[in-house]
Order: structure tokens, then C-alpha cells, then sequence
């Protein structure tokens, strides 16, 4: 039967402030990414995310970004050192590791945030740093990395498993990249047509370009958004979609 | 041969910014408390002093406090709750564990910063908390603790290893508890008079309260200050004088 | 005819996160207390805030707050000497009134947030703190405070033009000061109470107590909450009350 | 007579840390640029630094940067709007008008920090916001730019009054523009050396590139740095050289 991973990121909001909702998020995602106190989350919405993720049986990784509470980690933080980003990532899985305990709960993967997982695709020094941090950490740790990126080159160097991550809602160029969000299409709406396009990337493990190029590329997870409106009936389409194919949704984590 | 350990607060700097001599103290004690991100440290000074200790064959332990940059964690927060300080501690300790092994080090050791440590000597909910945190992350892990206090019976009552700290330039009262510093008295300048105390409180394994008390106390580690004037000088006479009495100076962490 | 005021504080997002319905609330209220930085709110929020209220023909003050983005300033911070409350609270005004050029309007008041307020109300150091700092950036600024409190009293012998502010839907006790929250009814929830209420404490210019003790108070101004469930129904319904009852909504800064 | 004024950045400690010796360099500034809290400072160091250039009769000048406390305004913030740049920089100057206001003095001018300042040098965008935002908070205030840039032209085209500064101990290139850091003899530490370079640019009003040009430049202000090892000691030599040369040194502000 084939197996498909549904991420998707969680605990972005701060003291006060919640974004997304996180409650119906849980239920249709296997893996969720949370973030760890830099971009967005704080000790206590990593714990309740946690906690929520192991009563659901779903698994859980440290989602770290730059230190940027007010731009969210959107924005790249110019001009930090190989070892500057390896001890903000170190430091970000670190910290779910342990309020994870709490939870009972046990961190399986790392993806990065934002700005710093966008630097990391096409920057080879940063992608390094990120994988250097993951294997000092915890060499099992599982790495999500965008397929054909610096990220995926880094991960593969350094040793680390990798899981390979498609976006449900995005388009493709023809050299398997993001299209640039400002670009017009770049972003799906229609949940039929996004549940119908999961479909067709896990079945044949490609990427169909906006030119209408089919990329093979290796496919472990697919990414689902929370934070939007229309988000939550989106990944519901998506899963049903899966379920009516016979593909089964479970953390990449258990896989073989 | 009778030995005792030297601890010190080290890392407490942020972003650009220093504080007290972390080059120096690391020559004169055998444990470092290092600072994990909320009342002061960041991920790069953690690495930095981890690095140093791993070097100088020092161990560290982390230096939770409450989250209060601006105020140091001088400052008590009220009203958290058990599981607000739990996530707290929790996320500090994860955080320098992992940073330390990008050092090639490994945290040996818990102890409390500033308010946090204060109201949790007085406080059984704040003193639990922080001990189920320690346990959670890693049961293996040293609670530093000021014998005596809510702090010491919270760690003993969830099982966790102790290590009892006096102070070698703080004035005790008759119940063995520290004299607030606002009293006459309260902190000690004269560096032969805090060397000879120390001593004295090693050897006897009791302190000697202002009231003239020698009260038998638990003692595995010797609190020294790096961050005022004479600080170097302090430390450097309590080493001096501890080595003229045969003492040995070793991390609490090695003791069998 | 009689008039007052409805005040609501708003701006009370960070960054990517936000808090209340805005847009709603500003339909409703005559006056905005807009937050500074310190417990909530950031420079951009603050400039939309306030071009709102411009475009709309409602008055903006300042909503200080202590320190603490995480805790949402709903925390004492204990200890802070009265000059650090006044540069706390002056820091913040200016940084309003300065904002507030860009969008073409001006700062007309000020209100205390939080627990800078609460703690504000009984205790007169902090009280007369807020008061200099008011007076200091601008004598002619409008000071929001509780009737037969400290800030009152620290207002009136700083010289400051106070309007007195009760609350839509909270219950007082006999002595008119507010039940605390955790208390039994301490808490109003249904809009036409609610709208009753108001009508009755403007026309009477006093509040009923708990116990049924109708005590005078001077009120300028009924505060309005825009960050719960049902707020801004509850805000509406106390409008339309107001309006029933020929009572007509304004700013108390533009009163003679 | 010849006047110029020697400006210096002065009360960048945060909360427990200090940078630099404000005490030293307050005696040999005419006016100085006070951190308002996103780089560096807070609003009890402030106004301690408001208060000794009032003691001392030295102008103050707000010193805005990017919100990043951790890089203290060192990095570029990319991405940022003309209107976030223009709140960012207005919140900043009206924060330290109004705690100006408790130490009885009165800011006169404003300085660019850091990565803002070196980002609006080229980018037009990013200098107009800045002279947008003080022109709308008062636009009697001083704009200290440096020569041949875009912070002049957008200075000069929002009809502020310009102060053009120099560097004591920066190497100048051809066309004007400071030789960057990195670059060998990019800074200077010869303080005999410096004290003449800067007796020389007051007296030409002009600029010695490395290249041997002479390049005439406005000059009203000369910046001294008063955070590295020395920058005291160079500070005097220059403050003695201009008294040798009967050269004035007084606030720009009160220039004619």
C-alpha cells in the first residue's frame, strides 16, 4: 500500500497570540514541525503542541528559523557565520527536546523555518550549518529538506535520513523550484485541485511543472497549511482525496 | 583527601554585550553555570563558554532563569504556573545540552539563576517544578541546590542527585539561610577573610552564621563571583587557600 | 444632553499576530487606548491604529504597559524603582505621539495598561510615577484613570485633567472598587444587562455594587473590551442603549 | 572663529550590560546620538545619558536602528516597507523626546545607527523613510547625514536642516564614501595621526582620500567612537589638537 507523510507547521503563536487553528490542524496531519521560541512559539505552546501531537499519535519535529519574533522569520538575517546558525539550530531542537519529555513525547524530525529554510536551498553554507547542528544533536534525527536544494545535498553529506518534502499548494517550475510566491499561479486555491494534484505527486513520486514538465523527484511528505483562510477544508480535501486512492497518511518517521 | 568543587556563573552576556571576566573565572572553578537565553546567554556565548570549559576540562551545568532579559532575572515573575516553570526550565536545559554538543561537551548539572533560585528556596510549588523539569529532560542531571531550602527537599523528592552550595562571600543567618544583601554585613569583601571562611566551611562541612551558629550543612560546591571588582582577585585567594590546606578542586560531577 | 465617552484598547497584535476585531470595535468606541510596544503592539500596528482612528473621528491615548511582551503586561513586575516606571511610561507616550504625526492625528490621552494599572491603583509610588511621566511629555494630556484610587488621587495633585473611567462589564464591590476577576460574578456576559447597566451608571453618574450600595463616582468614560467572544455585540448593544436613551458618544477630549 | 561640533554614540549598554565609557566621552563630545531601545539602550539608560549631557551642556540626538537588539543593528533587515522604515524610526525619536523631557532637556538632532544608516547611504527608499519620519515629528530637528549620499539628498529634498559628518578615524575613498571596514587601512589607531587628519578636514572642510584627492565636503560634525580600546585617549587628541588650532568645538545646534 503507499504511504504518504502530511506535515504540517504548528505552535506559531506567542505568549498571548495564537495563529492558526492548530486544534483542527492536528487531526489531518502525521507529522507536525513546531516552532521553538526564535521566529514564533515559547515553552509553553511547545508543550501543549506536544502534548496534543502525542495523544493524536502524531509525530512531532522542531521547526527552528532565525531569531525574528516580530517578522515571523520571514525575513533573512544577513551575515551570521557557519557557526552563528549552527548554534541557533542546535539551540532550537534542543529546546523542543526537552519540553517534548514533558509531554511524554519525542522529537523525530527537523525542518527549517521560513527565511532560513528559503537562504538554506540555495545556500550551500547554510545548508551545512543546518545539517552540522541536526548531527551534533542527534544523528537519527530526520531531516526535511525540499528536493533538489542545497538543503537536500547538505543533509545527504552530513549522513542524516532524509525525508523529502512536496507543497500541496504551490507551483512548480520547470527545474522542480518553488515559483516565487509573487508570481501570478504560484499559489493554488481550489481545494479539488489541490487534493487532485497531491494525488498525482505521491502516486507517480514527480512534480508537474507549470510547463507541464513531469520532475521525478523522491516525495516523503507532503506540506499542508494552517494559517490560511479555507486551510482546514484544503487539507481535509487533500486527505480525503489520499483515502479514496488507498494511500495511507502515517508519520515518514515510521516508515521502514 | 577531602575535595570541593568551585562553581561560578559564566555566559551572561548577550548579543554584543559582556559580562565579568568568563576568561579568568574559568581558570579558578572546577563547575560552570552557564546562562541558557532568558535573563542573559545566547546560543553563540553558550557554545563560546562550553567550548572554554570542554578546553579547560571544566564541567557545566545549566543556568535556567526566569525569562527577563531587560532585568536579569533578578526580578521575580508572579504568577506562573507549575507547568509555565516546568516548560521553562525544561527548554533552558534542552537548549544548552544540545548547543554543548556542537562543543563536544556535555551538561553535568542544574542550578537556578537569580529570582528564580530565590523565590524557589522559599517556594515548594516553583522548587517541584523546576526539580520535575531536571528529572523529565534527564534524571542523570545534578540539582544544585542551597542545603536547607524548598529547593533541596523538592530534588530529593523526586529523586535526583544533589549538589549543596554555600557561598563564600555571603553572610548566614542562624538558620543556616543566606542574609538578605540589603543587611549590614551581607556580602564580604576582604579576600584573605572569604578564603579562610571557605576553608573553614569545607573542612567542617557547616557554615558559621553572623549570630556566631556553626550549623552542620551538607557542602559539595563553593559558589565564587565573577562579576564584580575583586571578583578574580576573590577567587583566586579562595583557590590559593583551599590548595594550602590540601583541599582538592574538582567538578561535583566527578565525585564518585 | 448627556454625553460620554466609549474607550477600548486596541492595537493590541505584535507582529505577525493579532488580537480582538479592530476594525469592528473602532466603529464603537469614541476613544482608543492604543498599545505601545511593551506589553503588545509595535510601530507599524500603532500607525494603522491610528490612521484608523483618524479616518474615523476617534480620539487616541496612550496605553502603557510594563515590559513584558510574553506575559502580555498582565504580570507585576515587581520592583521597579518610580524613576524606571516614569521612563517606562514616558518612553512609551512619546513613542505614540511621534508615530501618531505619521498618520496626521495626536495623542490626546493616556491610560495605564494591565497590571501597571492594577498595581497603579492601590499603590502610590507607582501611581505618582505614571502621573510625572504624564506630566512631563505633555501637562495638557488626559489621564484615564478608576475613580477613588491612587491614580486618581496621583492625577489630581500632579494637576492632571483626569477622566474617570468605570467598566461596561465588570461588578464592583461596595466600596466601588472592581471585584477581582477570579471572584463569582465578578465578570458580566449578557449584552443587555450589560447595556442596562451603563445606561444607568452614566445617568446616574454612580455605580451599583454587588451588595445593592449605589455609590457616586464621577464618570467620564465606560470602557468597552473588543478581545473576547461576543465583545463587540456587547459593545454594540451598549451603544444602541446609549443612543435610546438620547445619550449622545463622545470623546471626553473634546469635552468643554 | 572656526567651530565644529565632535558627536559621538553614547548609552548603548541594554538593561545589566554596558558598551563604552559614556562617562569618559560625555566630557569630550559637543553633542551626542542616545541608542532609543532596538539596537540598544532602554529608557532608564536613557535618561541617565539625557541627564549627563544636560549636567554637561551637550546636545542630544536621537540614534534609531533596526529593531535587533541581538546583532545591535549591525545586520541590514531586508525587505522592509518605506512605511515600516518611517514608524520604525519616528517610534524611536519620539521615545527619547519624551524621556528627554523627565531629564529637562531636548533632543536636536538624529543620527541614522548602524546597518540603517550604511543601508539609506545607497538606498534611496530607505533614506527618504527616514527623513520622511523626522520631518513629521518635528522638523525642526537636525539631520546628521554623511556627504554625497542618499541620506543628504533625501535630507535636502525634505527641507530639513542637514549636519554633514565625517569620521575621525575612517579612511575616505575617491569619490567620498568611507572605505569599507574590511579593507586595509580602512580604520585608523594612530591617535597623533587622527588628531591631525581631523584638524585638517575642519580646516579645509574637505576630505584627503587614500588616493591623495582632495574632495571638498560640507563638514559640521566630526563622530568619535568611544567603544574600542583607546577611543578615549584618541578622543582627547583630537579635542586637544582643534583647541591648539583655536578651533571652537560646540554643539551644531547652536550654530547659527
Amino acid at each position: 500500500m503507499t504511504r504518504i507523510d502530511l506535515n504540517c507547521d504548528l505552535g506559531e503563536g506567542f505568549g498571548p497570540w495564537r495563529m492558526g487553528d492548530d486544534a483542527a490542524m492536528i487531526e489531518l496531519a502525521s507529522s507536525v514541525n513546531i516552532a521553538c521560541g526564535f521566529h514564533a512559539g515559547d515553552s509553553d505552546i511547545m508543550l501543549r503542541t506536544a502534548s496534543l501531537a502525542k495523544a493524536r499519535g502524531v509525530a512531532i519535529g522542531a521547526h527552528p528559523g532565525y531569531r525574528d519574533l516580530h517578522g515571523f522569520g520571514r525575513r533573512p538575517v544577513p551575515g551570521l557565520s557557519a557557526s552563528e546558525i549552527e548554534t541557533m539550530v542546535a539551540y532550537q531542537i534542543g529546546a523542543l527536546q526537552a519540553v517534548a519529555t514533558l509531554a511524554g513525547h519525542r522529537v523525530t524530525h527537523v525542518k527549517a523555518h521560513g527565511a532560513l529554510s528559503n537562504v538554506a536551498c540555495a545556500d550551500a553554507m547554510t545548508a551545512r550549518a543546518i545539517a552540522t547542528a541536526i548531527r551534533a544533536v542527534d544523528r537519527a534525527l530526520i531531516f526535511v529538506v525540499l528536493p533538489n536544494t542545497e538543503l537536500a545535498k547538505a543533509g545527504e553529506a552530513a549522513g542524516l535520513r532524509l525525508a523529502h518534502e512536496v507543497f500541496a499548494d504551490r507551483a512548480y517550475a520547470d527545474d522542480a523550484s518553488l515559483l516565487p510566491r509573487a508570481m501570478p499561479g504560484a499559489v493554488l486555491h481550489d481545494k479539488e485541485e489541490i487534493a487532485a494534484r497531491v494525488v498525482r505527486m505521491v502516486t507517480e513520486r514527480a512534480i508537474t511543472s507549470v510547463g507541464g514538465k513531469v520532475v521525478k523527484v523522491p516525495i516523503d511528505t507532503v506540506c499542508i497549511h494552517g494559517d490560511t483562510a479555507g486551510a482546514v477544508e484544503i487539507a481535509r480535501a487533500v486527505r480525503d482525496a489520499l483515502a479514496a486512492h488507498d494511500i495511507a497518511i502515517a508519520p515518514f518517521s515510521e516508515a521502514a
